[in-house]
């Protein structure tokens, strides 16, 4: 998709908006038909579920189903919601078992047994295998569908298997080599079959594989499958049996997911399900209130802090002036550890064992961090107002920066500690906890100073 | 790598560590030995470079190559720094065309002559070639080592050119199709290939190809290969000609390093070269201490409004209590529009083209916020306090909230016009701006509302 293409598709949703509105179905679709399929697909992320339903009913059948898989888990969820029940039972029929798990864990609960009822036996089995599999684990994002080999069979042998699988597998371009038990003994690639004799054994030309249990968390297993460019990941199950494969694009689609709800989280959003244009305001704001009110009710301490130490501030106004630079610098370093410690355990360069590796590097960077910004604040401060306020606004900056960095590196370590989405605790959350904590800090350490 | 693999890992730095120190190398080299390569490369990530250069020559010669393709370009280029002259240009010049430009990308200017000094004519060629292309430019991540076929070909003779690029080739999966004036026209897998009889031509089994040209940007590129599920994506030049391909492997690769940048940005932070835990304090301070200075400049702002309204603060000090509150929640709410419209943007659903749909969407959403919370604040605070200071509050909110999602909003949309990363206008760039003119917003709305 060029920047042209997008405006052409930007352009083309307006239309088809205002087309739809007034009930001219040809219209829409004279628009919709010269479009590509990755426009089509552009364009249902900009459209409202309701016009999005419509418009796809206005697709030939074939291209219906092309576009259907390239849309991302939630707005094929929202879609299904939108769509007839026979409309819905054939596409469901026609995905692959891995499209359709993804698919099934977007939708309501009650949907699951009604699409189910509408497979074959066979495909049934397979995905109701799939579903058995817990939440978020690496076993409801594989593909059941692989071609395998032996290491005593031939390259010839192999071949001929791969030229039987071409239309159901997968990929044929990576294949797990098992033994008799179906335990993964290595990998071996179409690329090192075309460049060996037909009559080489699979046992001389297999790597050693990198596999995942099908319990294993899913983003993990895509995580080592991008790190290591492998086309194809082996998924095995407790006892070391093959199950499935995950393939690089499928495990790209699950780094996009993840990447999306972890940067949603450290902003305090809760992830939206589908694109932001084509997301209604009340999903919008459904998406924020609750983060904001929690926030709103922890910031609640900050004035329950300021009304402890009123007496203070009365004494001292000129204290009232320097709050939010403070607790603002508290709340940016605390943010600055967080992002980093967050990154590294979602890259695995951290693991919660580090704790107190991390802890350390906190503590001195936080309070390198305090002693420049407090130099500096206690020069500026002092100039500007006097040297006794310019001492407390310097030591404040020391200590708040030391704790904030602190609490901003052990957040993320103690959510994973506890199974929780490390990004849950996110920076407006680690803002809100520094700030009162800075709080405190700074008038116990007016308090010391001035001797008020 | 599983868990116990990780922390595996952990220990053998630990131990490596020690013994490095007390320059047993015969002792790190026994620790080393038994290592798989993604172990060892887990291990680098966990050392300081210095530590990394001497474990590196303890390496076997073909496991060093292994393990120095599957760093980070970032880890790379200080290896580089920290290796001598004539181990690098061995290395250098066994590396793929594109990981060199990679590397070079990450390497002082004053390095690349000397290193591709040590290069055969024709790699040097292909390697400035690249170089010529701009800075994150697509052209500079593409590998210029691809196999391509024409629509006239049969089966057979692509399969026959296939087997002759199979240890030279970047992918052999995915074959652009080029016509005489080398233009792309189509793509054909290898998979079709299988499929098809031998006499069968490429015209008749070749797709519509994706493309991208060679000077758009990389993340774009790279994006649109993982969200297709593309294995590869033909590169061309101003006249559709091939030039170059881009592996899904590489694009993951180029994702992983744009989301890590990213996700910094968003936290006020600088982008780390390496991982967390090898990265010594003083480049972890550094990589804070720019934007903690700049926030803290822009938060003198709001001494400066403090100061203004100081009289208002002294006649009625309750006021100051709300301070942080207030200011609190309109970074909250700005940060988290901004991170919802940041991603948007990095995932291509918004352009700056949708400024003026963006911005409605802002500021309903943030209206809608802003009466839900100052509904409850005007609540509270009236109860606890007085009614009057509940009613300043409520509105506060109302205001604040409405202001800052439509900045927060506008911010990532304003970056990507000036051609500047999105992220850079981070969350505590947004805090900072926003307790500002929240803090004018609420003493101008007290002033109004208690008459003082």
């Amino acid at each position: 998709m060029t920047p042209t293409q997008l405006q052409n598709v930007a352009e083309a949703a307006d239309t088809i908006g205002q087309l739809l509105s007034q009930n001219d179905l040809a219209g829409a679709s004279a628009v919709l038909t010269p479009l590509t399929v990755p426009e089509v697909v552009e364009l249902v992320d900009r459209l409202s579920i309701e016009d999005a339903a419509i418009l796809y009913r206005l697709l030939a059948k074939g291209r219906a189903l092309e576009v259907f898989e390239a849309l991302s888990p939630g707005t094929q969820g929202d879609l299904v919601q939108a769509l007839r029940n026979a409309e819905v039972t054939t596409l469901f029929a026609e995905m692959d078992p891995d499209d359709r798990v993804w698919l099934l864990d977007e939708l309501p609960a009650s949907v699951a047994p009604r699409l189910l009822r509408g497979l074959t036996r066979q495909e049934r089995d397979l995905t109701s295998g799939m579903l058995g599999y817990p939440q978020d684990s690496i076993g409801r994002r594989m593909s059941p569908e692989f071609v395998t080999t032996h290491p005593q069979l031939t390259v010839a042998a192999t071949m001929a298997r791969v030229r039987g699988a071409l239309d159901s597998a997968e990929t044929v371009y990576t294949l797990p080599v098992t033994d008799h038990g179906r335990r993964v003994v290595g990998v071996v690639s179409l690329r090192d079959l075309m460049g060996a004799t037909d009559d080489a054994l699979i046992g001389d030309l297999m790597h050693e594989a990198h596999i995942a249990v099908v319990s294993e968390d899913a983003e993990t297993a895509a995580r080592r499958t991008t790190d290591y460019g492998l086309l194809a990941l082996p998924i095995v199950d407790g006892e070391d049996r093959l199950v499935g494969i995950l393939t690089i694009d499928d495990a790209a689609r699950i780094l996009k997911q993840e990447e999306s709800e972890d940067a949603a989280r450290q902003g305090g959003v809760e992830p939206l399900r589908r694109s932001y244009l084509s997301t209604p305001i009340r999903r919008l704001v459904r998406s924020r209130v609750i983060w904001l009110l929690v926030l709103a009710v922890g910031a609640t301490l900050t004035v329950q802090v300021l009304d402890t130490f009123e007496a203070t501030l009365a004494q001292m106004t000129v204290l009232a002036l320097f709050v939010p630079l403070l607790i603002g610098t508290g709340g940016n370093t605390g943010n600055q550890a967080a992002t980093t410690v967050t990154r590294s355990l979602a890259l695995g360069e951290v693991t919660p064992r580090d704790v107190l590796k991390v802890l350390s590097r906190e503590v001195r960077t936080g309070f390198c961090l305090g002693l420049l910004l407090g130099l500096l604040g206690f020069a500026i401060a002092g100039l500007v107002y006097e040297w006794h306020v310019g001492l407390v606004i310097g030591l404040t900056l020391v200590a708040v920066c030391t704790v904030a960095a602190s609490v901003g590196g052990m957040m993320p370590l103690a959510a994973r500690a506890i199974r929780v989405d490390p990004a849950v605790f996110s920076n407006p959350f680690i803002t809100t906890f520094v700030d009162a904590t800075g709080l405190v800090i700074y008038f116990l350490i007016a308090k010391a100073v001035l001797g008020i």
